[in-house]
């Protein structure tokens, strides 16, 4: 995904998919509702529309399935959930609330997280819901190029939200159907508490997404907060060294940030990052590459 | 487990296991391995035996299968692999190794995870190498006396080791078969990278066990190491400051720490905690319950 190879239909399609995202979030904070309410909103539209790799749209793994992962988490008493490997829920995240809100749990997997799922009477869906034509070309086009398993311009997405409310709490929503073609059951790292996706109001909520592995073993969404909350540095600062740390060791990815004192931003190493930003004083962006 | 409940020939049998466990990582070290091949030498140790709740004596999930959670992280370059939901590989800790060294992933689940396993050739068994009566017998009970999900006597435990070399790499390794009685899929938090386990020269080799999934929350093994890097924080006080703020949420754990300065030690606040410390200075000790 570069400016030059994505034609201006599609960047037009996916702006004004970012600002329905993005005004169901707003619209939760405007009529009083919390971080938490805000960001599983903007999240779950995003999983139901077809143009993002979550939900609805998620990537095919080797084997021709969509499994899904999710997680959520509310900077007030750093409570989390989180599921991986869900193949009939149809919002992931609200599952993933639903681990942290109605269950002893934090993080539960495959069949089990949908046991959970239909006794909690979540919104379940054929299998089928979540496949499109494109992700499957997708899987093919890489199946036939026999690309290795890092060909990033094909295979990663994920998305997520962050949100500060009015009264200073914050909260992050991630969500992603993981690689195209992945393999063994294997476990996305943006969906994973501490990797790509933590909010604590001693510091920041953050939601990273990413192209390797890379975030997990540098814990990047922790590590971010750890930095604003041990180290004194400012939330850009810090998303920006993790950016840079994760840089060293080879990885890309993006990183959005809000802080309780209602600081929020972005950075990203990546060709690009879809990206929408509002605020009460009204703020409302929505961009894609570099500058907005 | 409390010093009034244990029976003598309990405390014997363990504290023999623990010193089979301690011997195997320390021979490595003697014979000029690495941090990483001693922790996972210890932990394999310590799954095939069956005092402990890990491989060969995991505890039982709620349909009355064993589901196991292994993790390994080498400080060096922050390199790490886990695995979860394994029902067939004899040693999760080796599989978690392979995925670290073998793959371009970091974290793989169920039959995904045994699929890669047979590909690397990893040590196949029948499901019940891992049943023991006595674990049998306590899933039972658990279902008799319709415990909370949260009854701490019976339901976790988990095996780690963390060591450092005449190099002064570190490293840990974790590995459990999570709670009795767990249902829907629910990933164990210790064998988390960054909850339950974490290892980076730059501050230390971090392994933990508890009650909760408070350890997720906090992020337990990471913020041991951010305290040290970014605040820094002696090993020791950062280790009971993340134990007192898990307490502060309600949870109840153990931990271990090697420095790569060559500092070792652990704190809990559960009755007991099952240990063994040794170095190259002769030190060999184990221990159960608090003092030595």
């Amino acid at each position: 995904m570069t400016r030059e190879t994505m034609d201006a239909a599609a960047i037009i399609a996916h702006e004004a998919a970012l600002g329905v995202a993005l005004d169901a979030g707003r619209a939760v904070l405007e009529a009083g509702g919390n971080a938490l309410d805000a960001v599983c909103a903007a999240v779950a539209e995003l999983e139901d529309d077809p143009h993002f790799n979550a939900g609805r749209g998620a990537v095919f793994t080797y084997h021709g399935t969509n499994e899904l992962d999710a997680a959520v988490m509310d900077g007030r008493a750093r409570d989390a959930g989180a599921v991986c490997g869900v193949t009939h829920t149809r919002n992931p995240v609200m599952l993933a609330r639903a681990v942290m809100e109605q269950s002893p749990h934090v993080f539960l997997s495959g069949a089990g997280a949908e046991e959970f799922a239909r006794e909690q009477g979540a919104v379940m869906v054929d299998p089928d819901w979540f496949a499109t034509e494109e992700r499957w070309r997708q899987l093919q086009e890489l199946k036939a190029r026999k690309l290795g398993w890092f060909d990033a311009g094909l295979k990663y997405g994920t998305v997520g939200a962050v949100a500060v409310d009015a009264m200073g709490h914050v909260a992050a929503a991630t969500s992603t159907g993981g690689l195209t073609g992945k393999r063994w059951g294997r476990i996305g790292y943006s969906t994973l508490i501490g990797a790509g996706t933590y909010a604590d109001d001693r510091a920041a909520a953050i939601s990273c997404t990413g192209s390797g592995e890379q975030f997990m073993r540098v814990g990047a969404a922790h590590e971010i907060c750890a930095r604003i909350r041990l180290g004194g540095e400012q939330a850009q600062a810090a998303t920006e060294a993790v950016l840079a740390e994760i840089g060293a060791m080879e990885g890309v990815g993006g990183i959005i940030y809000a802080t309780p004192a209602g600081e929020t931003g972005f950075a990203f190493t990546t060709p690009g990052l879809f990206r929408g930003r509002a605020d009460s004083n009204g703020l409302r962006e929505v961009g894609i590459f570099g500058g907005t």
